[in-house]
């Protein structure tokens, strides 16, 4: 079928959308493939949601040869499997609520463990059914508190999403894996540059999990990387405990006054001046920095939380989300310092003002792997204007355990030992689980093992977010003319560009469409009244990676062939044109 | 792709599930083509989404055939566009309503009429771009009262949903035309036995509706159709007006005693031995029952309504809560007579009682098309044990207006004279709509015309149940046996069952299945160690037009080929069999 311009239904924009924040965001609305109808819900026009089958077969396929079965659950979904796994609060806001006419509580699927696990054991019972890969390709919602990027973090959204269910450890290992290669070939088809990084399970729940991530600056996602091969999203990274120290020649903690140190910086200057150690200056890095948040939990509750870490480190607002799930966390605001009047702002140390809620001043005081035991530091004396120093852990103070939420620095080791790490960004594409027994303890899904024995099931959850690929295609292929997709998922194989006013143009432009149609290639031919210049700008800004000009050299006998990404352009005389654009697109 | 039955997703139930009402839902599930997960909401298994994909295909095809264009607009919505159209709160119960974390009232959609003319008005401007129509194949939602037979009247289906947007009312027309043609190609293909009948619009609004009703004694719709080709939903059905009476030498109005009259037969008894009237003997259709009703408003407001009909009609549930919608209907209840002291029960009468509203007694009255001027009644007198005799409508009373929701009866005569009706039950497969400018009046959507001038747009649009089809299909096609698949929807185009215990069977099987998959035909392989009664058995409730039994008679080198719907059975040579399959699924 030939698709014309002049009919297509389709409006470039010469002007960003305002809320366009990356350019993926911004070429797929300018370029009538998507629309806004509201934060965070998209309209897909024909030429997105020619790109979305796209992407939606390559990951069917892919399914399909790992012999996951297709089906289809609702999104609109009862209250109370998710109740049993806890889900219906843990998901707090996130999560889409409703009741029905007759008063029972719904909800609008954000993933679906559950519902697969009741499935499963409805049609199921014996371990001779194991192994077990069933998929859905289906539209899913998640109340995001920022949706962002058009595409990239919405609240309606396509996933596919597989479950695995195995008699055994050593099944779900191979259920993972073959997962984690179907997921290898989709992103490899798809054409983009990606990682796949240990990741956090949140959530989700289960033991272990690995996210592909596109390489992307406008990603979300921070992971690190070694050159010896280590690869973690940030929230994942478990850095070791510091080693012990001796700290048997450390002179005793002693309280000082620290006048105008309002920040690290000043305050390790004055050290240096006033109370200079022996063996060498203090460092930013030996101050004990206490950080407060309240952490809201799923039955509304709030606690107070100080973490303390290293004066040279910030919190990773991230890492500690990640670390606290399913609580949220909160700022510690003027209120909460109000309710324990033993903090003293600016000068908070552990001992009488953190670190002792087992006598019941309730504040839970948790540090950076760095704080171990011989470690010396200076840090808030809980006074006004004072600090103390040579504050030795284990020695002069504890916490109640360790929580490593510092931000990870270029050049930091690897956990591994692989070498120091490197920072980079990325889109999570991919998120795949070791879920084990999470779901099916608590919904009773249990098989009869050989033995005749009943044992419960274990289960593995992946995801690939198929909208989210469409713009992930996008942005890494993008320029600053508009879209350039790969051939895999262009919504058009060819655009055909018929300039001038002569009707030979037009004419032959239709012939070579058809003969295209025919040979099995998808054309858009642009028809419409308009100027080159027009023409060629959209279809730049659509981004077919072909594209045939038809005009002014057809008098010659020849016409152009495009490439959008390269934008190499090549004469080719009228009656070999056909035969090559097929070549270049049967590949 | 072969798929084998022993790794299959499937689990056929021996027994009937409670809830099945019908024979299409009772085999759906029986043969593990769906599962239910609350009330109205279903899960699709492997077997069953393949026939909802295909029938999907068959659907996009032809819509594509017509030039509509595909697109996909989200299910969850924002409340404004409905707002404007009065549809958020004209739906009522129906409609489910969320709200976001940020309190934003939310929907899902029932239908997208807003969201489609918000988007064309968006992106065009000119008649140039018209005729437009677009489509889309989707997640629906409606919070039925009554969800019922499985996927037949779900609260979450699959639509797919056309609009068409058009400059002028000939544009409509022939916009609805291309759909009307498309739609009996799309049920002719799924094999369905159909009527297309006239229809009402209800909550759609605009000018004029067809539906297309597949013919099923189980379906939801009557529908009435005359020799001459006259077919109307029964809610559709507009009697003509009775023609007028000359009343000249009736006598007047009298009341009478009529004690022991509590139905229309005895009062008909009665009124003939004591009240005779002179030309001929009173029949129950010169009585005139009044009928109370209570109406709600979309704004919860209630208001009372009488209908007055002849003595031997009953009201049509359906049919008046057609002509009311988008008020509810509901039973005049005793707390509703205390309301209304006038009114005697069971002796409810014109005049003192009803047809007043204008000087505030509040009850509408209207009546049945027999009730013209000139017609001579019996009915009640507002006094208990009375009825009044000889009362003239026109001469000695009159009502609010005509509301024609009288049963239709088998033999009423078609309103266009083309013959008595035959009455007959269906499900509605498909509605077609010319909305008009309602839409387009609400929103804003109008277009330059050639002359430069602002023009509202006029719009059909057009509706196709794709979950309901499939239970159509199955309801159709279905028999004590179970499921019995048309070609062009099954699942498989082949059922391949190995028996015996002999490997030579299985052996074959496989090389068989091999040899039709190459050829592009869809194969199930029953290769489960299962007896032969059990392998027919489920080969019959799956429902795959043809299998080929391998067992027994492979030996003699002959295997059998069975069809499903006919039942009959054919042997044929192993060396044979491949080719006589292709070419009876090829066609």
């Amino acid at each position: 079928m030939i698709t014309r311009l002049s009919e297509l239904f389709v409006r470039t924009l010469r002007e960003d959308p305002a809320d366009a924040e990356v350019p993926s965001h911004r070429w797929l609305v300018r370029a009538g493939y998507v629309r806004r109808v509201a934060p965070g819900i998209y309209s897909w026009l024909p030429l997105g949601l020619r790109v979305l089958h796209k992407v939606e077969q390559i990951v069917r396929e892919e399914m399909d040869a790992i012999g996951a079965q297709e089906v289809r659950f609702p999104a609109l979904l009862p209250r109370e499997p998710y109740e049993a796994t806890n889900r219906w609060t843990e998901y707090g806001p996130n999560l889409l609520r409703l009741t029905d006419r007759k008063g029972a509580d719904m909800l609008l699927g954000p993933t679906h463990e559950e519902m697969f696990t009741l499935m499963v054991k409805d049609l199921y019972s014996s371990y001779k059914d194991l192994p077990l890969s069933l998929y859905q390709i289906q539209t899913k919602y998640r109340d995001e508190a920022r949706p962002r990027a058009g595409l990239l973090r919405g609240r309606e959204f396509v996933m596919k999403d597989s479950y695995s269910f195995d008699i055994d450890e050593a099944g779900l290992q191979a259920s993972y894996d073959r997962h984690r290669e179907a997921y290898q070939r989709i992103f490899d088809r798809l054409g983009l540059e990606y990682v796949i990084v240990s990741a956090t399970s949140g959530a989700m729940g289960g033991s272990a999990s690995e996210e592909f991530l596109a390489v992307a600056e406008i990603g979300e996602d921070t992971f690190v990387r070694s050159a010896g091969g280590y690869a973690a999203n940030v929230e994942a990274v478990k850095r070791p405990l510091a080693p012990q120290q001796d700290a048997t020649s450390v002179p005793a903690a002693h309280v000082e006054d620290t006048p105008d140190t309002p920040t690290i910086e000043t305050l390790v200057a004055l050290s240096n001046e006033r109370y200079p150690r022996a063996d060498r200056a203090w460092k930013a890095a030996d101050t004990l920095k206490n950080v407060l948040f309240m952490l809201k939990h799923a039955d509304g509750t709030r606690t107070p939380l100080a973490v303390g870490l290293p004066g040279d480190r910030e919190v990773d607002a991230k890492r500690l989300e990640a670390a606290v799930e399913p609580a949220e966390v909160e700022p510690f605001g003027d209120a909460d310092f109000d309710q324990y009047p033993q903090l003293v702002k600016g000068y908070i140390g552990p001992g009488a003002a953190l670190g002792l809620d087992a006598d019941g001043n309730g504040i839970r005081y948790l540090t950076d792997p760095d704080v171990v035991h011989g470690t010396r530091w200076i840090t808030g004396a809980n006074e006004a204007g004072r600090h103390v120093y040579d504050l030795v852990y284990g020695r002069d103070f504890a916490s109640d355990g360790v929580l490593d939420v510092a931000e990870i620095r270029e050049g930091d080791p690897a956990p591994d030992g692989s070498g120091p790490l490197a920072l980079a960004r990325g889109i999570e594409m991919g998120h795949i689980f070791q879920l084990g027994r999470k779901y099916a303890d608590a919904l009773g899904l249990k098989v009869l093992d050989p033995n005749g024995k009943l044992v419960t099931v274990t289960m593995g959850s992946y995801g690939v977010g198929v909208s989210r690929a469409v713009a992930a295609v996008a942005e890494s292929t993008c320029d600053d003319k508009g879209l350039a997709w790969p051939r895999n998922v262009a919504p058009f194989d060819v655009h055909i560009v018929a300039t001038g006013k002569d009707e030979a143009a037009l004419t032959f432009a239709n012939r070579l469409a058809h003969e295209l149609d025919e040979a099995g290639v998808s054309v858009l031919l642009d028809d419409r009244k308009a100027s080159p210049g027009v023409k060629f700008a959209d279809a730049e800004l659509l981004g077919m990676p072909t594209s045939v000009v038809v005009g002014r050299t057809l008098a010659d006998g020849v016409v152009e062939v495009r490439d959008r990404a390269s934008g190499a352009k090549e004469e080719l005389g009228v009656d070999v044109v056909a035969n090559h654009v097929v070549a270049l697109v049967k590949g």
